[in-house]
């Protein structure tokens, strides 16, 4: 993909630039410990090409972002029936709202906000210890990430789960309806754990590619999912994937994406490509100020847009 | 293209079957008369081919597909300017709800929304006596759709003037938050005759073109908005087009679109054709049932879908 | 009542030094030009003596005040057939809120709020014009005020005429839900000209004797309601009467009252007395900040407190 | 207290006629074995003398009724801080919402929804194990019903402990917030014990009596708190104690009351009496159907009523 390398290295330099890069989230403790200076980006293509600036080798907590790898798992143990416990809407609400929960009945809006993301956890956990679901979820990922030194960092963890006050009364809220299987304690144990995966642009980069390649990883030629529910949970990313800043992502860099709390984002490239960005520092929705501009300038020299050119 | 005839010759005898057609929209009188048997698609491609099946050539009142084209008018006008005025979120509520309103102090979240797509009016009033400003947008439309004859239904926007009470409860709150600039009278005068626009999907599916073609009319080849800005209203069709079902449409379907409470929808394939379909029962959200249907097989059978194939 | 003028001049001298007067409401531009240092006490008792001070024989806009003479004119023409069309619960928002009337399909939480009052103005104006609705509240308004010379500010009615787009749409809003008889025009039309009403607080307090000695008007010994609904009015002054500050009134003043957006409020002793208070300053719930500490100087002063002493 | 007998005996043959005896509550396990017919109703007077009929002798869950009690011993050790920590208002919704919660951040609004209660269960226990803080409730009540023997039922105790996930939602939002100071559980502990409370009418009703006594027990001639305090609870019981049916009750019984969803409730007629009421079916709004007619029956036939007679 020749001038990809170039047209990161520019964007790079300039946005490194920026006074303005946001505020690092402080809600988890362990969080606000790191540099807003820290910035990457990498590309991999679906012929195997992978491009990066910055910081692109250095692990950081990918948090929301693993929720795109959960519910992939989750599809493939309950498929549609997933969507009698998980909406698909955009929800008009801050990422840990319980709002809608109570006007819901219990069903969160889509699986991306924390609510519907803690359901998928539950239903990973369905016939396992909360130890074997993790484990299963950090396989999975290491096998995308290609790479088995991926790992959940026990600091960030334990963080979540000394201070995840708000996910324990989401959990509990839903359990009182009915939409959970498991006692919360188990089900948030994965889905803290989950979140503490710590995993750099590149290791991300390469894990999103099969959705960017009809849900085959390109890298070791096995089908993950079928190309309509790669579809699919592209669409979600889309609509639902930067919680209430959704249509402006979507308005702005034009491709499916999912941000975490942690400033790192994926995006796909449908056909093409699977890029992460990280820059710590959150706008006003949640998502990485400095990751949105850098890939909203990436769409743009490279012209890439699922809705045309 | 070869077989698109086939494809929607299939869809529509398979389609015309079904006995659960959703409810005729029963709130505006006029509309509550139509026959919910009627059924058509029609297909446009950019290379100028028109395939059609059914009541393609029957005028039906166009009801909220005209934000499209408000909106088209309204960023000529404004340009970016116009975001201050409405958000670009989906919005978690139905289509004519007034509770975001008073949350967000008289800013719709997007333009799609009636209070949204009332704001977009009176962008378009600005200068104008009503009458003209109703002229402007019926003049466009005639143009996009290549046919002079497109009209206002005088009786459904009578109906809409009579009975659109939420409407005016909308715009007074507005204009309360100082987001009207004219009188609400006016301004609701040009948003009922707009909505009351008369076209066969023949005619939608002509006028949706330019969105599929980078911004400009293939059949004039005279450029309408530039190619950023079609990709940023498709980007809203897609996350904020179908009120509070726009995420599952997006999943279905995979494509930008926009319904309209007579039971039309516009989708637009970027690069290759704008789709319009008709049938006038509505699902739960208030989206056309077998429009949506019929819009999803035909993306499946011609592999169109944003998200890759 | 000896010692009652004492106490209001210690009352008076005490709380006309406060620096901190709360703001003057600036929505309906012809009250923003009230001099905030106005202050009036009048205490009628059922036994026929008045007591005052300050400005007690300068009239004011009554305001929401209108609401509790509207409530008993509208009961005596329906009957509890009223609460069908309007609820008797604190809303739980500000005094013009719309969230509510979408969650509840149009029927206002109490007929205090202002949603709820418009209800009333529509039920009085059945079978007459709006001019003779409001001439039948102003002589009834008149004769408890024992003034034929009570009359409307039409500098206030038209300036809340021209303004009152929230009003507007929660008529409307209304109308859809089926919950008004009358055109909006014609039942906003009585509502701002019975908010418009000006009276002193010597004629306030008069007005509401009839509350206070169950439903009798003691100056002329006539019934106006029966004690029941004297008693259940009073309640609904208690819970409802202060918008969203009606639990705190309670809690420190301790007897039904009911406020208006120019700083009037009217409280009623039962067995007792009627009081009325005038400052123009209002607190963060839009009830006049130095009359409530007035009101509770005085009932504690005076050992008048419904809830035991 | 002559005729009172007599006015209770009449009550009661006449209401044990009624078919609608309204819904046992079922969310709670334990409580939904109660029989529906169980009826009594408990007047104590502050002259010492007691009348009852009915099961009034028969112990029942007294349920959120505590919370009058707990409020009391909150105020005691807080005093007017604890406002800090809890509001004054009707809430609008249900007992158990958390929708005011999120847009009020963490402030429950008033002591006897849930979220208030369990923040009084913190104040309470603050320098405290939970069973010291659960005995010097229970010791309390003991001593304000003139019975040793009063005590927790294990058995609902326990079904709230195992079903309580809205309240244990409730208690970590509101520790999201910073407005718990215990770990969770703990606070919770005490709340479901408090809950569990099991108490005749006959000792409800005497426990009740300080409030109607101007703060005075006048079983024992001490002062449990000032009259002004005893005023202050009195006005929340009638703005706030009957969830979103306060307005309601206040409007046909007139008095200050507390009610329990196994449904008991407390009322107090200021310097007069305390009564207590159950009949475990409920209305719509959570409160008992039976009751509140018993109390509305009573309230006329004794011409008592805050509002006067």
């Amino acid at each position: 993909m020749p001038g990809m390398q170039a047209i990161l290295e520019d964007i790079h330099s300039e946005l490194q630039e920026l006074e303005d890069r946001g505020k690092v989230a402080t809600y988890i403790p362990e969080l606000a410990k790191i540099d807003n200076r820290k910035f990457a980006i990498a590309v991999a293509t679906i012929s195997g090409e992978v491009f990066a600036v910055g910081d692109a080798s250095e692990p950081f907590s990918i948090q929301s972002i693993s929720k795109v790898f959960t519910l992939t798992l989750a599809l493939g143990k309950l498929g549609n029936a997933l969507w009698r416990r998980v909406g698909r809407e955009p929800s008009g609400n801050a990422f840990n709202s319980i709002v809608q929960l109570e006007y819901e009945k219990g069903i969160p809006r889509n699986p991306f906000i924390n609510a519907g993301a803690i359901v998928l956890s539950d239903v990973i956990l369905a016939g396992h210890q909360p130890g074997e679901a993790i484990a299963e979820i950090l396989r999975f990922i290491r096998s995308l990430g290609d790479d088995p030194s991926i790992s959940i960092d026990p600091a960030v963890a334990k963080s979540e789960t000394d201070t995840g006050f708000r996910n324990v009364a989401l959990a509990n809220f839903m359990r009182a309806f009915g939409n959970l299987d498991h006692p919360v304690d188990m089900t948030l144990g994965v889905y803290f754990h989950q979140c503490a995966i710590a995993m750099s642009c590149r290791q991300l980069a390469l894990a999103g590619l099969f959705l960017a390649n009809g849900g085959v990883n390109p890298l070791s030629n096995s089908r993950i999912i079928s190309s309509e529910r790669a579809r699919r949970i592209k669409s979600l990313m889309l609509t639902c994937g930067h919680y209430d800043g959704s249509g402006d992502f979507a308005f702005r860099v034009g491709l499916p994406g999912k941000s975490g709390v942690a400033g790192g984002i994926l995006a796909i490239v449908p056909g093409i490509a699977s890029i992460a960005v990280w820059s710590p520092g959150l706008n006003a929705n949640g998502n990485s100020l400095i990751g949105t501009l850098a890939l909203e300038r990436l769409a743009q020299g490279a012209a890439w847009n699922v809705f045309g050119v």
